[in-house]
């Protein structure tokens, strides 16, 4: 069955969710998009935004959704995806899109379902929320990455495959635990990163009015990761706590060698460090 | 003397020399655009992108310059500054661009000619260097400061107000000490953070392929200042070394509260740090 006959449920019409629906929607390439929140102002907006033609409860079950997309915070993922594979039949396949994946693979690790479920991570984010900061072409160009591909069968994989390929994403396939590290370093530090610049200028800087008038490109675009809700982030932390600390520990470290250099004020030491962190340039940039 | 009749120099003709350069030739409103720099790739550049209407070197002297515009690293302008003030008249203007006020306003505060000066900050950046990064938009919308306005004398400062005009930026004033306090909280603070991030990933996550096909956008975003150069930034650092020493030990004990947090599991005491880091939203969205 190819994407454009499915019935496809959203569960979490929010910013992921939002944008994978929005861009099915207008391609014109699904039946029916059927959205599943606990929000009900999200179902609304989605409504009226047209980001989904009909909206559902968890309730009322599965049973004329082909493909169930999952994009919920991941501590309410792995609450919830057990259930559903229990409620669906063979022909039906379950897809998530959260951030870590090593504690959503292992919930359901010996279901019998198991091989309906398709460990999915698109690389696209935006430090927004809601069916109202939805973006159709979010994801061209980004990579998505699908975990322990093995475990899901062929069909599923296909057709996560397909949808990949209609949001316009590269695949890259991992293991859950190599996933789970790699994006300690490229996405999850960057939050804590941004949370703490943040929660620093506010600290020592009382005068609110002059971060506005003063706030370049550079601090905004440093700090806006720090707009993210913790709803969606703290659960991240916490189901990729080791690998997060084993990153924080070492941007501590990496701040303290530029304390170092200026306290000692030794100005080689410190081009030396900003010189290092210049390669930065040619792998982004590639 | 308006700004449309002048015969302007550009001393640096890099990103933001150029921009500034090319802003008002696109307006028209200079008699001519002379830039000196002793990169000649950069002079070359600016010449054939028509940033600047014809070189010079410092030796020729300023005779023929009406506003002269420093924009090259803070070290290079506390060397040249006393030097171009001791040659100028009391009908020539000179003004800097740089990140830090306090060195360079200190170096010329017993000049006989100080009242010819200019501290000026146009809260503008990017990662890039050189005339091709120029933009002449730019500016447009962002904050200018003046610093030590007393200092100067009014119709040098009146010249200053019609450069910020004519690049759509509005003027706020402080002294030099605020100025250097503040920029180490809104923009100093920031390039660390980009620094030490960049050095954390290219330290911890050895397969650089995966760090490009994975980097998400805020990986991008966060990271983009590690981009910055050194001949740039150690200079501000150094200058400003007190002020951003002072952030730098509140930023490490803010991400030390995420490290504390997560190494207790204590995840109620995580979403009130990442609570408190969203009241950024508020400001910097006003």
């Amino acid at each position: 069955m190819k994407i454009k006959e499915m019935n496809i449920g959203i569960i979490g019409v929010g910013l992921i969710g939002g944008s994978i629906a929005l861009k099915l929607k207008q391609k014109q390439i699904v039946n029916k998009v059927v959205g599943i929140d606990l929000n009900e102002q999200n179902l609304a907006d989605a409504l009226s935004l047209k980001i989904i033609d009909e909206k559902s409860t968890l309730d009322k079950g599965f049973k004329n959704l082909d493909f169930i997309i999952i994009a919920i915070p991941v501590d309410a993922t792995r609450k919830i995806l057990p259930q559903i594979l229990d409620k669906i039949s063979n022909t039906q396949t379950v897809m998530d899109v959260g951030s870590t994946k090593s504690g959503i693979v292992e919930i359901v690790e010996n279901h019998p379902k198991r091989n309906r479920f398709v460990a999915f991570h698109p690389m696209w984010g935006t430090e927004n929320n809601g069916p109202k900061s939805a973006i159709a072409e979010s994801f061209k160009g980004k990579a998505a990455v699908i975990c322990d591909a093995e475990d899901s069968a062929k069909d599923a994989l296909e057709l996560v495959k397909n949808l990949a390929e209609s949001l316009d994403m590269h695949l890259i396939y991992m293991d859950a635990q190599a996933h789970d590290l790699h994006t300690a370093y490229i996405s999850h530090i960057s939050h804590i990163t941004s949370y703490a610049l943040a929660n620093t200028v506010l600290e020592k800087e009382k005068e609110e009015e002059t971060i506005f008038q003063l706030a370049s490109t550079g601090f905004s675009s440093t700090v806006r990761l720090a707009k993210s809700h913790p709803e969606m982030w703290v659960p991240i932390f916490q189901q990729n706590k080791d690998n997060v600390l084993d990153v924080l520990n070492e941007h501590i470290s990496q701040l303290s060698k530029f304390k170092t250099a200026l306290e000692q004020n030794d100005f080689q030491y410190l081009e030396e460090l900003i010189s290092n962190a210049n390669k930065i340039r040619a792998i982004l940039d590639k």
